[in-house]
């Protein structure tokens, strides 16, 4: 059994309009110093010992994130 | 400037309808040794040196996150 994190973001030159709604909002409520914020998505994954690199390469691009507008990073994390 | 990265997911007692379809669906689509699917959220954050430790889990726990049913992490990953 191993852990998988995949986070899956926006393209830098993609807008990000639930990031940008969030920083509005903290500077309206005074938060000063927050310059930007990004929102993506995170998933945990517990997979067995024949799930291989290559296929969590296929599932990120495939089912995971959209690959015309989103980048992914995929890190195992635990044995 | 420094980046911090948020990651809020569901706490483990409560249930996960995003990643539990996610995780049907690569079982459908013939994805063998996949056990476990959480889905979340991830934000990445860019702050100046004013921003406190104290004031980005006041946004955390505030704004980014439902302390009812979410925990999150906060991680200083540059400066």
């Amino acid at each position: 059994m191993a852990r998988v994190v995949v986070d899956v973001m926006p393209k830098p030159e993609i807008l990000d309009p639930q990031g940008q709604a969030a920083l509005r909002a903290l500077g309206r409520l005074g938060f000063a110093g927050i310059e930007e914020i990004r929102q993506g998505k995170h998933f945990e994954i517990e997979v067995d010992d024949t799930v291989d690199d290559a296929t969590l390469e296929k599932i990120a691009e495939g089912f995971l994130a959209n690959p015309v507008i989103e980048q992914w990073t995929i890190t195992r994390v635990g044995a």
